[in-house]
C-alpha cells in the first residue's frame, strides 16, 4: 500500500458531480436500448476461473483478476508452489468482458428466454492492465447482443440501435467501420500467406492506422515477400480510396475494392447489410473497411468498430460470433454483439446539466431545533422539491458555490421562529 | 466446476423481468435519497486487502474474497506455504460492506467535499458466506451516511430519509428500533458484568428475540449469576412493555424503562432525537429498544434497525460511528449511517408494473427485407414507442405470451409490401 487512502492502482473513485454525470449517461443508454427492444440482464461479477481461462477471451484472459480459494491448506499451497501453478489456488475470477458471461448465461437460461434474445448489459469489467492515461483496471462496458438470429437483421438492429444511442448521447461525427472476418481471410488467401500464420499476419494488418501500408509490408516480409507485396498493393489501394473520409458501405464500393475470389457469401451478406442500413435515419457514418481486424479470435463473420475524431482509439466495437455459445451449450447458436466503451463515451457525451428549479438548500445556524428543520424539510419535500439542510459556515460564498455546483437552484436562511415553509425567502443560486 | 453453465455458488443471474424490477426499485431509492439532499458516490469494488483486514469490519473481514497478486514467483508461493500465510498472496479484496470504502473515500477526498457530506452508495458487496435461503455471496446494499455532523440532526435526517424510501417502495408496517451503544454499556455496568466481557455478554443479549429473557440469563450465568439475574429483570420488564407493539420512542418511555445511573448524555441525546422525529410524516413506526445490539464493533452512539413483519431478519440498520473515519484520516470526524438491505427490500416492495402503452412488437415471417423492417421500426421509434422485431414462430401463443410478459402492450403482423407504419394494424397483448 503506497498510500493508505487512495483507491487501488488503476481504479477510480467517483465524486458526486462525476457520478451524477455517469448515471445520466447510463440512463440515456439504457432507455435508448430499451426503446429498440433490448432487455437488460445481469450476471455476477465473478465466474469460475476455468471458464474465464477457456481460450474464448484471447489476450484478456491473462489480465483477469483471480480470486483465492477460501480455506486453502498448507498442502495445497506447497503443491501449487512445486507445480508453479498459481491458478490452482484460485476458483473464481473477475470477468474481463461481458461476452463470456453472456454465453454462459444464455446456456444456463436458454429455456426461459425467447427464441431470439436481445440482451443489454451495462456493467463493470476488470483487467489487470498496466495503468495508463484513459485505461483503467475497472471500467464499464455497455453491450447489446442478439442471440438466435442468423440473418443480417441482427447486425442491422445492433448497428442502428448503437447509432441511435450515440446520437442520444450527443456524440457527433461518429464513424462505424464495417468488415467481415471471412473477407479478411479471403484477402490473406488471395495474397498467398500460410493459413497457419493468419493470426500473426492479422496482428500486423491491425496496425495499418499506425504504421501505414509500407510499415505493414515491412513487418510481413518474413511471412513471405511475394504475399506481403500483393497485400501491400491492396492496402495502398484501400488507403487511396479511404483517404477522403473512407469508403461508403455500398454494394458497388465493396465489390470494387476487393480482388476476385473472396468468399461470395461474405460479400453478399455485407451487401445485404449495406442495403438494410441504407435507410438508417442518423448522422452516424457507415464505412466499409476491408482492413478492419478486431482482436478477438471468436468472431466468425461481420465485425464493426466505432471511431470518433476526438478519441485516438475506438469507442466501441463488435461482431458476429456464431461459434461461441455452442462452446457452453453443445449446440451451435448464432450470435452477434456490439459493445460501447462507456469510459470513452461518457467523456465525449454532450449531456444536459441536471439542475431542478425545485431544489432548495435550507441554511441554518445550529440553533433551530432538528424537529423544526425536519418539519420544514418535510413541507418542501411534499411540494416535490429536492431539499438539503446546510449548517451555516464562516465562508458562506464557498458554501453557496458548492450548493450551486451540486445542482441546487435556490437557498433560504432558516430564521429562529419560522415553522411554516411558506414564510421562507428563497434566493437564487449560481 | 460442478456444472459448467451455472453462476458461481451463492451468486445469481437476473433475467429481464427481475432485472427490470430491481432497476425500478433502485430508481425509487436513488430519487428519494436525492430529494432528501444526499449525493451519490462510487468507489471501486476492490480495496487493498490490508485495509479490508484492519479490524473495522468485524466478522465480515473473514468473509472477504481475496484477489491473488499478479506475477507471483515460486519463491513467494513457497514462503506463503511455509509461513501458512495465504493472505500474503493477495494484494486486493472485494469489499464486504460500503462503510469501510466510504471511510477510505472520505479520507482521500475530504478537501473536495462539503463540510457536512451526505453520501448515497447503491452498490454490490461480496461475502463468502455459506449459501443459504435468502443469503447470497453477491448482494446490493443501499447506504446513506452523513459525515461531519455531530448533532442528532444526522440521525433525524437519516431515519426520515430511510422511512420515506421505505414508503416510496410501498413497504408498509415497518418498525425502526432505536437504541444507543452507551445505554447498552450503561445497562451492563449497572448489572455488574466485567467490562472486559461486555462483547461476549452483548452476543447473548442480541439473541433476546430468539431465546427470550430466560434464555439470555441462562447463557450468561457463567458471566456472573448476580449480574445475569439483574439483567434478566430488566429484560423481562422490557419484554412486558414491548409485548404490545413495542415501546414508543418518547422521552418518558426512555427514562421510564432504564435503571438509574445510565450515561445522562446518551439518554438526553436519545430524547432529543425522539423530539426531532416526532413530526416524522410517515407510517413507519419508531420504537425504543434498549436491548438492540447491532453486531459491528465500530458503533459509538445511536444504533437503529428496521424490522418488517414479512421478514425474519432485519431489512436494514445503522448507527453512529464517530471513531472510524479518524482511523484513516488521523483526525476524528463524526459520522452516522443507515443501510438498507436491497435484496430483502426488493422482495417486499410494491412496485407498479412497467408497461408502456406505446410499446409494440412487429412480427415478421422472415421474407420482409431487413431494410423495410428497420424503416418500420424507425418510424415507430420516431413516435416515441418502444419497438421489438420478432420473427414469427410455429407457437404464436408462446411468442405473444412472452411479449406480454416482457411488457409489450401491442403487436402487429408485418405483411409483405407494407412500408408505412401507419398501415400496420396494432393488436392488444396480454
Amino acid at each position: 500500500m503506497a498510500s493508505p487512502i487512495n483507491p487501488p492502482r488503476g481504479m477510480r473513485d467517483f465524486l458526486p458531480a462525476e457520478k451524477a454525470r455517469r448515471e445520466r449517461a447510463l440512463s440515456v443508454i439504457r432507455s435508448t436500448y430499451a426503446a429498440h427492444g433490448f432487455d437488460e440482464i445481469e450476471t455476477p461479477v465473478m465466474e469460475d476461473i476455468g471458464r474465464l481461462q477457456s481460450g474464448l477471451g484471447g489476450d484478456n484472459e491473462k489480465l483477469a483478476f483471480a480470486v483465492l480459494k477460501r480455506g486453502l491448506s498448507g498442502d495445497e499451497l506447497h503443491r501449487a508452489a512445486d507445480d508453479g501453478d498459481v491458478l490452482a489456488l484460485a476458483d473464481l475470477g473477475l470477468r474481463f468482458d461481458l461476452t463470456v458471461p453472456l454465453a454462459r448465461f444464455y446456456a444456463s437460461h436458454r429455456t426461459e428466454l425467447p427464441a431470439v434474445f436481445r440482451s443489454v448489459q451495462v456493467a463493470p469489467v476488470w483487467r489487470a492492465e498496466r495503468p495508463q492515461k484513459g485505461r483503467y483496471r475497472q471500467f464499464v462496458q455497455c453491450d447489446i447482443d442478439i442471440i438466435g438470429e442468423a440473418g443480417e437483421l441482427a447486425e442491422v438492429e445492433l448497428i442502428s440501435a448503437t447509432a441511435a444511442t450515440l446520437e442520444a448521447l450527443g456524440l457527433r461525427d461518429c464513424t462505424i467501420r464495417v468488415n467481415d472476418r471471412r473477407i479478411l481471410t479471403g484477402l490473406l488467401e488471395h495474397c498467398g500467406f500460410d493459413p497457419a500464420r493468419f493470426p500473426a499476419v492479422l496482428i500486423s494488418v491491425d496496425k495499418l492506422d499506425k504504421i501505414g501500408a509500407e510499415g505493414v509490408v515491412a513487418e510481413l516480409s518474413e511471412e513471405g515477400a511475394d504475399a506481403a507485396a500483393v497485400l501491400g498493393g491492396i492496402l495502398a489501394s484501400f488507403e487511396r480510396h479511404a483517404a477522403d473520409g473512407g469508403v461508403e458501405l455500398t454494394a458497388s464500393a465493396i465489390t470494387g475494392l476487393l480482388p476476385p475470389g473472396i468468399d461470395p457469401d461474405a460479400v453478399a451478406d455485407l451487401e445485404t447489410l449495406a442495403a438494410g442500413l441504407a435507410g438508417l435515419p442518423t448522422g452516424v457514418r457507415l464505412r466499409f473497411d476491408p482492413t478492419l481486424v478486431r482482436g478477438m479470435g471468436y468472431y466468425t463473420g461481420t465485425i464493426f468498430e466505432i471511431a470518433h475524431p476526438a478519441s485516438g482509439s475506438s469507442v466501441g466495437g463488435g461482431g458476429r460470433y456464431d461459434g461461441m455459445i455452442g462452446r457452453f451449450l453443445g449446440t451451435e447458436v448464432p450470435a452477434c454483439g456490439f459493445s460501447i466503451g462507456f469510459e470513452r463515451v461518457v467523456d465525449l457525451a454532450d449531456l444536459a446539466e441536471e439542475r431542478s428549479a425545485d431544489s432548495v438548500a435550507l441554511v441554518h445556524d445550529g440553533t433551530v431545533s432538528s424537529r423544526v428543520l425536519l418539519s420544514l424539510k418535510g413541507q418542501l419535500l411534499q411540494q416535490g422539491r429536492r431539499v438539503r439542510l446546510e449548517r451555516r459556515t464562516k465562508n458562506m460564498k464557498l458554501l453557496l458555490d458548492g450548493l450551486a455546483a451540486a445542482g441546487f437552484a435556490s437557498f433560504a436562511y432558516v430564521e429562529s421562529g419560522v415553522t411554516d415553509a411558506s414564510a421562507l425567502s428563497l434566493h437564487p443560486l449560481g
